[in-house]
């Protein structure tokens, strides 16, 4: 692909010494980059490092270009990264095009001819997927599921029955998307009575999903995962939460049945959320939080139970001096009843 | 199914404007409901949605009945809907009755004639599944499992070699079942060397073991998952570990190897659980807690380290004044010490 | 197997009332012992417990030898257990040796002769697996793998493309090796720009990969998995993450991306670590600790921000008291204010 082209994809300036319309292969980090390949500096600290990379041209923050290699200059050369990453993802199906002979489809399920479908996955009753799909190897896709266009699948993965997706979605492998909610009644003994689930999961367009992630069904209504929103691996969805658009839940997060997060949200690794409450949109969640409530719209929470970030932190920095505290205490007591004496 | 029948099955007594005995086809929430669906109030206070609900019937609170429509009172309408529910529940297999053709089943496997086994299914050599189970497409099932009867095991579950299953459990899709213990001794090099487990993994009867939960084996003797326990996904389960009948455990819980855990138990989402210590019957245990000691029985712990409930809550709210009680004592010290000197 | 045998493994000298060199068929735990079975006390505490056992022998610590059976001495009897289950453990194919005829193999790949594939493995173009490794049922083996000698795979793991397998390596049931890793740009309206991966992942030697755990492969430079790791289940390795040789880590602990792990490294359960930071060799981790900074080599951290271990025991052991330190000095505050009124 041409330097130009690249520049008017990501919408750049073009500066530096050469204005030479070279062919770049792909992209790669400042110290791994050969001639052929573009690559980036996203933080002005690390221009240095840019300067001396072996790469053909580079990404760089706006009023940032030099003149030692070509230079694309954008507001956001972070953001100028991933777009020219994607122009350059192999995008090709890994057990190659079109439904693999082992594959096992239902008669009943319609697949765009574009799609492809990998070795040994099962597609139940009535499936529908469109166009541009890649459905990869040992994949199950249960009866009455449909998928829109450009939806990747990769090996392993489970879609449980009356799922619906969206388009351009990742559902990466090991994922299981469908499963059933945790609900259980208590009898009189104490032993449970499983609550069966008559709802399913939508997942709008755009969504990825990581390896390992969880989602349980309805009770009655569906599961929903918003628009765009990013799930990072070993994450777990349960019965009737709602993910607003733009949202993204790093690794290990637990969201309890019926709470609903707002938009654009971003939520850090390991966080636990109680059931039946609110995210407020383009709130913050700090690593490890246990979040027992509501949180505003824009608050920015951490630790458990999850409060304001600025006051978590100075708690956090009062406690180290916990133990002096107590002995301080002690002396104080001892010289106010001396005092009290005399 | 006839409104008669199903207060029949749930225990309930009659009331409402209505004696007549309408076909009920489903159970639905109250603002999803139509004509021909139950519903039910799990909470008095939501009564009113109740009686707005389109429904045709109404499971509600002994003594809470109105005049509106139909309503079935019973002690706990919660679990009455948990009942009902199960009466709709759609239990027929979802790749079919029967042996899928594409399943490859040991010709030593012996498998109960109203079983089936979905597609792509593998199942090893001397495995003993009983009647009315349901395995769906792409489970492995190794060699020496045996399973008793009506258990449902989902898409892409892993059952290993020698586990034992009793009647009546659900495994979820991809729940890994009789996985290697993590035990590992270190030699003089600080290199570990691998404990293989000889042991094997009891599931009793009514288990539930959730979407992406993995339960190691023993070591020598089995690990114990017991009577109707309640594994939410991606729950842990380590090697050597007893789990009472009818404990309750949420999301993201992990228990660490020789952990024994007492009968109705509840454990919250996100709990950690050192080895080797005992909880006792009936105790509770909040969301995100860090169990180090033996829980006694009956008792409510949270925290990390976990301590009493009530305990904690006071540290929690008495934690959020520490920045300020800091400031106090340093006036307190500067204006002590000017007393002294006077 | 005879005991001078195994007495030979382990390097243990003999002791005890006979010398017999009777044959012994594996080993078991004191207490579920028969008379062909070997035994290990690892505590002297337990001592009584070995001499109570029906077992043919045991391993015990060097000078607590005693006269009821053949007792194996050695310096470490956990490491002689763990080194004496490694005789006896059984390692035939689960579904039998040589390549299932149901597996999918590509034209491609080179497996060599002494390896085994169960039923349903698919492997995809170019893999390259080496002598008398053992894959179970329902793999997936994506284009491009190398796997290395004597690696043990499970039923329904899924090896992703391009990773790279050393040899001993052992890889359990539903762990997903080589999936994306999470990094998204954001654009001017918050949504996110997902950034393709092009490194891969390196198992070293040695290592051992828990059920479920999810290793993503990195963005150019591969994540390092080094020689001799043992990995818990439901683990989760980001994108660029390196661990060093002989580091543990237990189960559903996470590490973010670009994390620099050392060698012999102690990580328990449940713990998460940020992004971008070091953590220095022969360090310890506690369980559910947050580390948001660079650990020093040989420190022992623990607690959310994660600090040294005995702090955080002094600060824990002190805030049990916060609610009546804050009584205190109240008090303290009036009778001050009490005296200097007079």
């Amino acid at each position: 692909m041409k330097l130009s082209e690249i520049a008017a994809h990501i919408g750049a300036a073009f500066s530096g010494s050469s204005g030479e319309d070279i062919e770049i292969s792909g992209i790669s980090s400042p110290g791994s980059a050969s001639p052929d390949k573009i690559t980036f500096v996203s933080d002005a600290k690390y221009l240095e490092q840019g300067k001396a990379s072996s790469a053909g041209a580079i990404i760089v923050k706006k009023g940032c270009g030099f003149s030692e290699k070509p230079c694309l200059e954008v507001d956001d050369p972070y953001l100028g990264y991933a777009q020219v990453a994607q122009l350059f993802e192999d995008i090709t199906p890994l057990f190659g095009e079109g439904i693999h002979k082992s594959a096992i489809i239902d008669e009943s399920a319609v697949i765009d001819k574009s799609s492809s479908i990998g070795p040994m996955t099962v597609i139940g009753a009535n499936v529908r997927i469109g166009a541009h799909c890649r459905v990869d190897a040992h994949c199950v896709i249960e009866r009455d599921v449909t998928i829109g266009k450009s939806v990747r699948i990769d090996s392993g993965a489970i879609i449980r029955y009356g799922v619906q997706i969206g388009s351009q979605v990742i559902i990466q492998s090991g994922a299981v998307v469908g499963s059933d909610g945790f609900g259980n009644a208590r009898d009189k003994d104490s032993k449970f009575i499983r609550i069966p689930c008559f709802g399913t999961v939508l997942i709008e367009d755009g969504v990825e999903i990581g390896a390992g992630v969880t989602i349980d069904r309805g009770n009655f209504e569906p599961t929903i995962i918003g628009k765009g929103v990013k799930l990072d691996n070993l994450v777990h969805i349960a019965h009737n939460v709602t993910i607003g658009e733009n949202t993204a839940i790093a690794a290990q997060t637990g969201i309890s049945g019926s709470t609903q997060v707002g938009k654009r949200v971003i939520i850090a690794g390991q966080v636990g959320f109680v059931g039946h409450i609110n995210i407020g949109d383009d709130s913050f969640v700090g690593a490890k939080a246990g979040v027992s409530k509501d949180v505003d719209v824009g608050a920015r929470v951490t630790g458990y139970p999850a409060r304001d970030l600025m006051t978590v932190r100075r708690i956090e920095a009062s406690s180290s001096q916990l133990p002096e505290l107590l002995k301080e205490v002690k002396k104080l007591r001892t010289e106010l009843n001396a005092l009290a004496e005399r």
